[in-house]
Parts: structure tokens; sequence; C-alpha cells
């Protein structure tokens, strides 16, 4: 399929993540349809205008009519979905995602399908601290990065497509990944900061520290919160490569410890400047 | 001595907050005068006019002309600052400070003190992660908070007007804590977090990663940027508590990761829905 402005597309799962989707893509001009699991969500979105259609059930017409499929679902779910209703996809259909995890879910379906339907995987890494329909805001993704995530089985024209898909929802930057190293980084730079958060909103018993705290602790914890079914799900799923991570900034947490136990001046020193550069050079969006 | 719009006040150490102090004190009537280690910086507050008289040694005039004098110094360097140049004070003045740490100065200085002179410690929770005068930037007090730090040998009313400088600054919440609470408080919220972001920033060697990363790590790396010098000397100050802290952190993530390998969804679902109502309650000033 050609990413076009009259194309016919999809978005199965209206959470915070499907219905951003939504609006990113209605803004634009593409017509969007959505299934949902709650009729709810379904009469909001058409309320609020930002899709054409929708349906709380696995609705044959609108699976059939769609040239370009997103799901917005979780794992399991996304799986399980696949699975039931893939008979009613029209040939030539592209599927694509934005699930949080990627060697879980790319190589089954990508198995799984049938053979006139691609699937390429992407990961809009972009969020907020609230859920649902309601809170769906397509301006998350205006300073975010936008990953598709391809393997062997993908063809250039999808890749390019789902390239094309993140830039006109306004994504800052589109890169491109294995799943092995997307799941890899994301185990870094995503999920090792929701477990550091959450452990350190759970860590001290303190009372009333809104008093007592600046700008930094804010920081840090305001993705403790956490939707928990969601991510439980996305660190299982991800197992392995989180508790390497987890490792990694344990023992340099551990060491840091030791050089202030042991005021190695100079140590602490170091790492405050090893530090210091690689946040500037984020900055620099190195 | 009263706060009151014809106040003498000086502002020793014109640095990030010495600087914020006095574009705040000289926006709202007071009389300024700083005391800094380099001419530039004084030259560059008279320029932009939010200083009066500024000299870059220990002028007697300008010390015995103040009615109130903030020192936003280095911990060392106050004590210091306060046996050599103590003479000069006038009579009845009273002193406060911007010091992170706070066992470690007031009583050392409490002791010192001419007991015809008052020294309040004042800690104003707010930063920037950049430094110098030339970043100083009074905004920064708008929603952050204020903590008086009184001893026994404060007087109500040297504490009372340690707050009206807290609120004529802008600050948002202005509260009170023992030298031990605060230091105790502040190993928690503040110190602790930037040993996180630190061990963040530094544990993983992986390269390019600007295009992998959501909001989140930004958020929890932005205090990784730190002065090493300003922040080794605030650590070791306070290291006995900082060390409880680290280690309360330290085995929360263990436990933490002990879940997630074990794979006890309940445990991690029941830490997360802990973190959340936590978050939720900082969120509403608790």
């Amino acid at each position: 399929m050609q990413l076009v402005s009259k194309s016919n597309i999809l978005i199965v799962g209206l959470g915070l993540m499907g219905g951003s989707y939504a609006k990113a893509l209605h803004r634009v001009g593409f017509h969007v349809n959505a299934i949902a699991h709650k009729q709810e969500d379904i009469d909001y979105a058409l309320e609020q205008g930002f899709i054409d259609q929708g349906a709380a059930f696995p609705d044959p017409e609108l699976i059939g009519s769609a040239e370009l499929i997103v799901f917005a679902l979780y794992p399991h779910v996304f799986k399980q979905w696949i699975e039931e209703n893939q008979k009613y996809f029209q040939p030539g259909a592209l599927l694509t995602d934005v699930t949080g995890v990627k060697r879980c879910v790319v190589y089954d379906i990508q198995e799984m399908l049938r053979p006139d339907v691609e699937f390429i995987a992407a990961h809009p890494m972009a969020g907020r601290e609230v859920c649902g329909v309601r809170n769906a805001d397509d301006r998350i993704f205006r300073e975010a990065n936008y990953i598709v995530v391809p393997t062997e089985k993908n063809t250039p024209e999808a890749i390019e497509v789902c390239k094309s898909l993140g830039r006109v929802m306004g994504f800052q930057r589109i890169t491109e990944l294995t799943p092995e190293m997307h799941d890899e980084m994301i185990a870094f730079t995503s999920q090792l900061t929701h477990c550091i958060a959450i452990s350190l909103m759970t860590c001290n018993d303190a009372d009333h520290i809104g008093s007592f705290t600046g700008d930094s602790f804010r920081d840090l914890t305001r993705i403790a919160r956490i939707n928990e079914d969601m991510w439980t799900e996305l660190f299982l799923d991800n197992i392995d490569a989180l508790i390497h991570e987890m490792d990694l900034f344990a023992a340099e947490f551990g060491r840091l410890r030791w050089m202030l136990a042991s005021r190695d001046i100079e140590g602490i020193k170091n790492t405050m400047r090893k530090s210091t550069q690689r946040r500037i050079a984020l900055d620099q969006g190195k």
C-alpha cells in the first residue's frame, strides 16, 4: 500500500496510544476507523470527531475495508486478536503496532500471519502517566522518537510506509532497529528507568515529602505513577534484557556508594564529570 | 531586624543561587549589595542592575552596612569567611544561608559567632543544571519549597524574618525542620536522586541513545549534569544520612529485581500500585 490522504486506517485498541494515533491521523486527513473493547470509548471518539466509524467488536466490515491497521493492544491480546480475526483482512493490507517490546511479538506474528498481508513493527516512544482514550493527545509525539523494527521478512516498501506514518504523525526522529537491538535499548532507556522510579517512590516511608522536595525528586518519580497491568507484562516479556540492565545499574550505583563511603573524592568527581559529559551529549541529540 | 523595603541586604557569594537571590530581592525593592570571588561577576550584576554595590573582596564597609547577610557559599568556605570577617558585622545583624546540608554548618557557625549577631539557616530547594551568576534566575523559586532550619539558639523573631525572606522571594511553600530532620530528608529527596541519576547516566556505554529515549530517561538524568565540586562536598558533609538512603533504595531495587526474576506478578503489581498511590499523593501536595 501507499500512504495517501484517502487511505483507510483502522486502529485496534483505543487507549491512550490508540486514541493519540487516531487524533494525529484524523487531523492530517486520513479516514480513521477504530475497534475497541468498550462501546463508551468508541462513542467518545465519535463524539470528539477523531474517528469516522467504530465498533466494540471485531467488525468484519471495518477490518476488511482497512488498508493499514495499527494495533495498540497488550502483547498477549495482540497475538490472540490476529489469530482470531486475520481471516477478515483485505489482501495486501499492512499491519503495524505500538507495542513496547518486540522480540516476543514480531516473530510470532509474522510467523502466524497470512502470506498476503505484511506486519511491520514500530515503537512510538511517547506516553503519559495517565491512560485511556480520554487522555489521548497527539502532541506527545512532537518531540518524541519513533523506532521502526523490521525483520528479514519485511519489504522495503512496508518499512517506508511505516516511516511515513511516523512522519505524518509529527514524530521528531525516526530510526530503525532490529527486534533484538530494540529490546536491549528499551530495557535500558525505558524499562530500567521505570524500575528505578518505582523503587525510589517505595523505598522510604517518610511522610509529607511534598514539602521537602525539589524538582529532582518530582522528575525522577513522574513515571512512578504506572499502569501495573501493562508494565508488568512489558517487563516480563523482556525479562532477560531488563535484568541485565538492572544489574548494570545496581553495580554502578554500588560503585558510587563505595566511593562515597571511602571518601574517594577523585573517583566521585570523575564519575560526575562522565555523567555530565554524557548528559550534555544527550541534550545535543547524540 | 525587621524586613522592610529599605533593608540593606548583602549577598556573599554570587553564583547561581546568590545571583537568583539578588534578582528576587532587588526586584521587590531592597537595597542589595554583593561580595563575590570574581570582579567580573560583580561587574555583570551591576551592569544588569540587580545589585546596587559590590566588591570582589570582603569590603568592611559593605559588610558593616548590612542588616541582613545571605551566605551562598560552599560549606567549608562559609565557615572560614565568618571566622575571618565577623569583626565587620554591625551589631544586631541577621545572617542566613542557602547551604544544602545543615548539621555540619549550623552548629559550628552558631558556636563561633559573635553574641550580638544571629545566624538562622535556610535551604531554598531550587536549582538549575547550570551554574554561575549569568544563569541566575529567580523564577526558579516560584513553585519551590523553602525550608527554615532553626536551632534552640534562634529567636522567634529571626525565624519569622527568615520565613518572610522566603515569602518575598516567591517560594510556594515555607516549612521548618531541625538540622537533623533536614539532613535526613535532603539525603532522600535530593542527594539520593542525584546519585541515582549519575549512576543511570554512567552504567551503560550504549551510543546514540538520544535516538531511542522517551521522556522518562531524559527526566531521570536531567540532574546527571552536575557541578562535581559542590555536590561532592554536599554528599560527603552528609555521608551517614546519604549512605543510609542509598542502602534503603538499593534494597528496594533489589527486591523488585527479585520479584521480576521470579515472576512474582502479584508482588510486582502491588509495588506498582504503592508507587502510583504515593506519586498521586505527591502531586496533591502531600
